[in-house]
């Protein structure tokens, strides 16, 4: 564990920055050994498997430079989660490399780690997580945060991203279009849209909602899933090339919340279902199902107190589509991230 | 995984960057999911413990822009191999984030992708490592990687850093100083160093040797342990800190490699003494040990053919010294890395 700039000049050294900010973090869990050996030692049960996943963050591209160090740390952390989530996985550690601008002064990053740990440390109560380990450097450019997040599953018994066949019913929960919607809500001024309604959408986009529970209790019921990352369409489509398969929703089935069914009626239907159907960082779990399962996942999603929603359909061939109210294949200007 | 650039423009697209880079470093581990999945699936195995530890490393501070990008995934690889080492543990998976200067075209990107996924292919196969997920992401800052690595040992049998007691030897492996005089040379040309001994020691620099099977063969015979990364008597400082204990060195035992030794003899050993006991990124095992393991540990080293050298003991108290052949302390200019 080594939470120090390396070459770096700051107020507190090493051993320092460690017992301040991020000891604290790791308490709870003996294998992280303090955060003071190389490495953590941690326990993986007889029969569970390691799942394991990564996310690094880019200030300016992931996040805005004015967001709170708060709402940046449970962002980082989140977005992990989430993937651990459309696994079926439950949390157990996490490993954090911070790269901190050089240019900040000694204040700065002591003020800024402060709130980004206490970020972090209403997470960990949340999800139950803890901090086993990382790295800290100085570096040129914006702020960085990469995070390794390691969750288990029992055995064999995790939710694949291609595990659909025809006919499988299409669910999603919660909500859909309300981070990209929240991101033009940043910097666009929607005459109309009330302050809560605004809100609501940009601390969507700001602090995503990891659904694990709801994933971890999908196992045996969900044939596939993945978490809405990129955009809806193109997460999906993701979920059908795995699957070697194709699929087919309907736009009115896809849930919206009420800030965002405000928004359709400020900018109208066909701008807002661009948002909604390619607009990404909505990290809610989209998964597939066969319809015998639509009881048992209802109930499921009732005891999690999770709302899901059918959307559509797995469909023979590759064509990944989205039907209008007339039936009619919706073209989308863009499909999420330009992951090309 | 997610090894495309976010909102990037490049020539491959997410899918075909992973097919092309990435997945080829992971079609040994059926856990890997191909990288295709949110996340990795590991088993690991009945009575095993996951050792888990995470580096940064950032262009211009932990490796020089000019260096090849082989060369750089091998250091970036090892000095994370070279943790796990220090904990005994045996290496299995890791995860890669990639952040990649949106400055660069799309072929210098994949150029450089070629050769890095080169570079992590020849270690994988060297230390029996798997890559399992990661993420790639576009930058206005420099290169930068982190990876976690992930390792196994048996139940509680790894070496910890806090477990020397007084009296214990201390040891090191291979030859102390190399890398740190290796970064001089990259700079300054030293009249009478002959080529030969000067690519050594930028080579040592370079390309560190991770002790993966001298480290397994301490457990059970070392009582504490630690990788060499910040420079001798500052990594040994942690050893005696976190064993509550005091530490002293003979610095005439500390083994010098003949480029080592050439260096000695131009700069003077007032001088070179500052690299070797200050400088960092050796990655060389540190170790402490029971007298009466001593020939135990001769043993196991000359089967694993790495030399080992008792270098001092661990004492009562608080310092951490190291003592010139007239038995007098010897004053540090820098200890290490500006860890402060």
């Amino acid at each position: 564990m080594k939470f120090a700039m390396a070459r770096g000049e700051l107020a507190l050294d090493e051993f320092g920055r460690i017992a301040r900010y991020f000891a604290p973090l790791a308490v709870g869990e003996p294998g992280a050994l303090g955060l003071l050996d190389d490495a953590a030692v941690l326990s993986v049960g007889e029969g569970e498997r390691l799942v394991v996943t990564m996310d690094a963050l880019i200030s300016s591209i992931h996040f805005l430079p004015s967001d709170s160090p708060k709402d940046i740390a449970r962002k980082a952390l989140r977005v992990n989660l989430s993937d651990l989530a459309s696994m079926g996985a439950v949390c157990r550690y996490y490993t954090l490399a911070l790269a901190i601008p050089k240019s900040w002064n000694a204040e700065a990053v002591e003020a800024w780690l402060a709130e980004f740990t206490a970020g972090l440390a209403a997470d960990q109560a949340q999800f139950k997580i803890s901090l086993v380990g990382g790295d800290s450097v100085a570096t040129d450019g914006p702020l960085s945060i990469s995070i390794t997040a390691m969750g288990t599953v029992n055995g064999d018994a995790y939710l694949p991203r291609g595990g659909a066949s025809v006919g499988d019913d299409i669910w999603v929960s919660g909500t859909i279009g309300d981070a990209a919607l929240g991101l033009v809500a940043l910097s666009e001024q929607w005459p109309g849209l009330d302050a809560a309604a605004r809100e609501a959408l940009i601390t969507r986009y700001r602090i995503p909602e990891p659904r694990l529970s709801l994933g971890a209790g999908l196992i045996g019921h969900a044939s596939a899933a993945m978490d809405v990352s990129d955009g809806l369409m193109q997460d999906l489509g993701h979920v059908a090339r795995a699957s070697g398969l194709g699929a087919q929703v309907e736009f009115d089935r896809v849930p919206l919340s009420v800030a965002g069914r405000a928004v359709v009626t400020l900018v109208g239907e066909e701008d807002a279902r661009q948002h909604v159907l390619g607009g990404g960082d909505d990290y809610e779990l989209l998964f597939t199902a066969p319809v015998t399962e639509r009881e048992a996942i209802a109930r499921i999603a009732a005891v999690q107190d999770v709302p899901v929603c059918r959307i559509g359909c797995m469909i023979d061939g590759q064509d990944v589509i989205a039907l209008d109210h007339d039936g009619e294949p919706i073209a989308l200007r863009r499909t999420g991230y330009a992951h090309a």
